[in-house]
C-alpha cells in the first residue's frame, strides 16, 4: 500500500496523563497520504494539456480519472476512452502523479479554460459560471423500481467501516461504498477527499461496464452536498445515503432527479429527505 | 438568518420505536443552505468574466470572495480591491449569488483560463498544473514567537462549538475559529464547505486590516489537509489545529512553512505534527 499512508514522528500530548514530561510522548504515527493528481485529456496524436489537478490519496488513479470524467459529463462510458495511462510528471519522474487520457475519435474535448472542479473534497465547482454548475445526467433514475428496507439501510455504515482498510490506521479517510438493495457491499473506495472516493467507485464501475448503476445504493461517510448528489445521479444510482447531514440543494436535486436521499444514517435512526417511497 | 438554513418536510425513521407506522414519522427539518457563488474579478471599467464558482452557505459573501482572493494569492490585502459588490445574477435577479470585485490599478488580473479551486470543501485544486498547486505566502510565520499552552488548546473545540450558531440547528456545518494565544475566540465562521469557512475568516481579517494574523491560532472542525494548511499560511497564521486527522502533505507543508500543526484535538489529548516547540 506504500504511498497510501506514510509514517511520521509526532508528539502526543495527554493532559490527563500522570506520567512524566507533562504527558508528552514522542513516537511514530501513520498519516493518510495526500498528493496532487493531474488529469490530461485529449484526442490521439496530440500533446494534451492538463485539464485539472485534484488532491487525492494515491491509488486507483485510473479509476479516479475515468470516474471524474464520467461524473463531470466529459465522457459517457469507458468506451469514450481509448487509453488512460498513469505517467510520470515532467519534474518529478518517480511520482506518477499524472493520468493521460486519450479520448475516442469524435468525442468533444473539454476546454481547459473551463475552470474544472477538482479538489480533494468536492466535485462541481470551479466552473466558469453558475450555469455550468449543473451537469445533466443521461441516466434517468426516477423510474428505478428498487426498494430497500430501512433495516437494511441501518446495517450499511458498519459494513462500510468493515470494508475500509486504511481508515483504521490513520483515522483520516473518507469512504464511499456501493451496495446492492439487499445490503451486500459491492465495492468500497477510500480517499482523503470524499468526492474522489465517489469518483474512484464510479470509475471502477465504468471500466467494468457496469454503468448505469441501476438498483444500487451509494453510502458516503460524511455529508451529502449538491456535488455528491449530482455525481450519484451521473452514475445512475437511485439511492444515496449519508452518515451526516444533507444540504438544501442536495435535497432539491434529489427531488428533481427522482432519487432517494437518506441522511443522518446512524444506528437505528435515519432521515429520508427525498424519494421516501423506495424505503420500506 | 433567512437563507442560511431552510426548512423541509422529511420522514424520520426509528427502527427501535414501538410507535405505530413502523417507526416512521413525517415532520419538518432544518437543513443548511447551499448555493453557488460566482466570483468575478477585474480592473475598473471592464465587463468582468467569472473567475470561479464555489458552492457555499449564503452569508458573509464579500468576506468569502476577498478571503478566497487572499488565500489563492490573487491579492495581498484588501487595499488591492477598489470595490466588492454583491450582485444579482443575470438569470436569477433575486439570488444575489454573484460577487463583483474591482481590482486596484496595476494589480494583475488572474487568467480565467486558470482552472481555479473553488469548491465547497477545498481550496487548492482545479489548478492548471501541479506546479500551480503551491502558492507561496508572503507572510513568514516560521519566526512567529507565539507560544500556546496545551491546556489552552484543549479548551478550543468547546469554545468553537459554543460560537457556532447554525450547527446546532442543522448538524450540517463546518466551522473555522480564530483564537488568540490565550484561547479567546476572536471570530468564528460557518459554511457547508470547510475551506469556505476559513476563507470567510481570512476575508473578514483582510477587510479589517488585520493581516497577517501573527500570534493567532486557527481551529477547524474537520481534518487538516494541504489546502487548509496553505490557506492558514497565506494569512500568516502560525498555529493550525484540527479536530480530526491531518494528511502527509499538510504535515510537510507545515514543516516547510515553520507552522505548528495540531491534529486529533479532542478532550485532553492531541497530536502535534509540526512545530511542537510552540506548544508548552
Amino acid at each position: 500500500m506504500g504511498r497510501v499512508t506514510d509514517r511520521r514522528r509526532i508528539i502526543r500530548i495527554d493532559l490527563a496523563s500522570t506520567a512524566g514530561n507533562g504527558g508528552r510522548r514522542a513516537g511514530p504515527d501513520t498519516l493518510v497520504a495526500e498528493e496532487p493528481l493531474e488529469i490530461r485529456v485529449g484526442p490521439a496524436g496530440t500533446v494534451r494539456p492538463p485539464l485539472v489537478v485534484t488532491m487525492r490519496t494515491p491509488g486507483d488513479d485510473l479509476d479516479l480519472a475515468i470516474g471524474f470524467l464520467v461524473t463531470e459529463g466529459v465522457i459517457e462510458s469507458a468506451a469514450d476512452v481509448v487509453t488512460a495511462r498513469l505517467c510520470a510528471g515532467a519534474d518529478q519522474p518517480n511520482d506518477y502523479n499524472v493520468v493521460d487520457v486519450t479520448l475516442a475519435p469524435g468525442r468533444p474535448v473539454p476546454a481547459t479554460g473551463r475552470a474544472f472542479p477538482a479538489t480533494s473534497s468536492c466535485g462541481v465547482c470551479g466552473k466558469a459560471s453558475i450555469d455550468a454548475v449543473r451537469t445533466r445526467s443521461r441516466f434517468p433514475v426516477a423510474g428505478d423500481p428498487v426498494r430497500v428496507a430501512a433495516a437494511t439501510l441501518a446495517t450499511l455504515p458498519d459494513r462500510l467501516r468493515a470494508g475500509q482498510r486504511v481508515f483504521a490506521r490513520t483515522g483520516g479517510l473518507h469512504a464511499a461504498g456501493l451496495f446492492t438493495a439487499a445490503g451486500e457491499l459491492v465495492a468500497v473506495r477510500e480517499d482523503v477527499g470524499r468526492h474522489n472516493a465517489v469518483d474512484k467507485l464510479v470509475g471502477w464501475a465504468a471500466r467494468a461496464g457496469r454503468l448505469p448503476l441501476r438498483g444500487h445504493l451509494l453510502l458516503v461517510s460524511g455529508r451529502a452536498g449538491f456535488e455528491l448528489t449530482q455525481k450519484a445521479w451521473m452514475a445512475g444510482i437511485p439511492v444515496l445515503a449519508a452518515v451526516s447531514a444533507p444540504s438544501t440543494l442536495a435535497a432539491s436535486l434529489a427531488d428533481e432527479a427522482g432519487m432517494t436521499l437518506v441522511g443522518f444514517l446512524r444506528g437505528a435512526t435515519m432521515n429520508v429527505y427525498a424519494g421516501a417511497g423506495r424505503v420500506t
